[in-house]
């Protein structure tokens, strides 16, 4: 019954307390990586393949190397600068695929819609999804629509599934982290997150910052050609941020990350937002980077490619894996010092894709 | 401005007139298809693939026919007679891969739960999901979670996206239906709908019936090794009933669809129900049952497969195919007449399935 157990260091509350799902099970950070362990996994019994957490399963068929990724969006508010739920939803499928080292094939898009959505509302998400998946290069070749009363939904969810083929030269999993890897960072942090707080409170902000949402599967394709299996890892920040996406990577892998809080690239916008709001940076949603663990000799060359790529002109070496505190994420401040950089315990911000 | 012209018959409210998407457009009948093919498709654009409604999309992967297909489950309650969201969800994916002669291959289920939702029922409806998804032979390789706020949702919304390789002999579409070709049916209709309003408005028939959830791979598989290219067409008569599912069968094969009312399964206490809540048995959603078109020498030995089989010992021959009347469904009464049946054209029971 009780919670209190100091060989676990921290001390989330556990589910069978709560007997209610809290919204931070949905924060992608602890809690979310929680409900899944101890009551998703465990039911799905022996229909569940997954092992380690990923953000897209991989099948073989016939030797083809398959992904396959599924997203819900609930973004409120569903517009804000830099994008829409629409955008949102094709751009966070297309990553998801892409972080497996895979070449997006097809994209299926499933709607809830509340009744009484407008339907220019949905015609300009619809628009959004056609550009996009346009733009990207990855028809969407299936649908589904569903409408519930009023009060049943908030306006329009949007769950997106994509299909993918791996690159046959990538070959990556959270897992595959090892001591002496370099972590890279192809952009800024923070900017999707604080946008979208910022325009659904009307703080002020989003007339300075825009979301960054971004398609990322074009630079995993130019990484992949040119550093092939020494990329080891790759994740996109998105729920529960850049710390959550370490952790998740110390964990998978039992190994130590260390980042110099010198390196993580926080544009001044966002810094201001997040030290209003008291958020770290480094737990807020981002949808147009990627973290990379790469073997050390390929990480210089591959920082060149990153930069020179559209999407990554900023990239930067983050830190770097270690043999020590296995599991744990450890930043070296810029006064010297070091404290762990913990995984979102609860929920930061709440729909935010 | 006006919605009348004679020319079209029947006179549904143009979109841009309503303005706000109504519960009828997700009623899988004639205003479903009318935001589809008026709002959706338009909007995708460059992006969209599809040009005749299937329940699954078809994409050639290096010489491999894989289908793809994803709904969003919404049905209200989450547990009744015969099943729940779960099951039901499983075995909607599931049967829509089937109706294009797919093998299912893997799922993909994203969950949008609103806070507060009890983790017990999260554990029930994920632990269906296990049990049918593992009695289908099909595995749960990825997922997502997602949590809103309370009232942004109505309790637990399911999307399921299923992955499918298509039987070598299998060519079915909706457009494939020829005159002279024979339409069979699997097994009894309306227990899925009834009971879902029966259960939902504790109407007493739930003592009486049950949801008909159930995969119909297996029947599929043995259908086309049978049957082959000689079925024309399979489509599982979901959303909108059997009378939606004949309507589209109708106009994308530009043929005209007669059947014998005598030959039409409804079970007594179904019957009864429909009868007491003014609903037409045609009309009203299942999930375990579906519709062949099929070559008429191969009518008879693939009626005697599908009585063999445990998901068709009731199967009928329920009419045909002619030349007649193309786009139109038409019913030889008891009574010795004839009538139309229409698609369903607004919503006649909401979050079914």
């Amino acid at each position: 019954m009780s919670a209190a157990d100091p060989a676990l260091g921290t001390c989330p509350v556990p589910l069978a307390e709560t007997e209610k799902v809290l919204l931070g099970h949905g924060s992608g950070g602890q809690l979310s990586t929680e409900l899944l362990r101890d009551v998703v996994v465990p039911a799905l019994g022996a229909a569940a393949t997954e092992t380690v957490p990923e953000d897209a399963a991989l099948i073989g068929v016939d030797g083809l190397d398959l992904v396959i990724s599924t997203d819900a969006f609930v973004v409120s508010p569903l517009f804000f600068p830099g994008g829409d739920i629409g955008v949102l939803a094709v751009h966070g499928t297309i990553n998801d695929l892409a972080m497996m080292g895979a070449t997006p094939l097809a994209m299926a898009v499933a709607y809830i819609i509340e009744e009484g959505f407008p339907v220019a509302d949905l015609q300009r998400v619809t628009t959004s999804i056609g550009a996009a998946a346009a733009a990207a290069g990855v028809p969407v070749v299936t649908g589904d629509t569903k409408v519930v009363g009023r009060g049943a939904a908030d306006g329009l969810f949007v769950t997106t599934t994509g299909i993918g083929r791996r690159l046959p030269e990538a070959r990556v999993s959270a897992a595959f982290a090892r001591p002496g890897d370099v972590v890279l960072l192809s952009g800024p942090i923070g900017a999707h997150g604080t946008t979208i707080l910022s325009t659904r409170e009307a703080l002020g902000f989003e007339a300075e910052i825009a979301s960054d949402t971004r398609p990322l599967h074009r630079l995993v394709a130019a990484m992949v050609a040119d550093a092939k299996q020494d990329i080891h890892v790759m994740r996109d920040p998105t729920r529960g941020g850049v710390a959550s996406a370490l952790n998740e990577i110390a964990v998978a892998s039992q190994a130590g990350i260390e980042i110099d809080e010198a390196a993580v690239p926080v544009p001044a916008p966002v810094a201001a937002a997040c030290e209003l709001l008291g958020l770290d940076p480094l737990h807020v949603a981002n949808e147009g980077c990627l973290v990379a663990v790469v073997a050390p000799a390929a990480a210089e060359p591959l920082l060149a490619t990153m930069r020179s790529s559209p999407e990554g002109p900023c990239a930067v070496r983050l830190g770097e894996v270690v043999g020590d505190h296995p599991g744990r994420v450890v930043m070296n401040t810029v006064m010297g010092g070091r404290r762990v950089v913990d995984m979102l315990v609860g929920e930061q911000l709440p729909r935010i894709c």
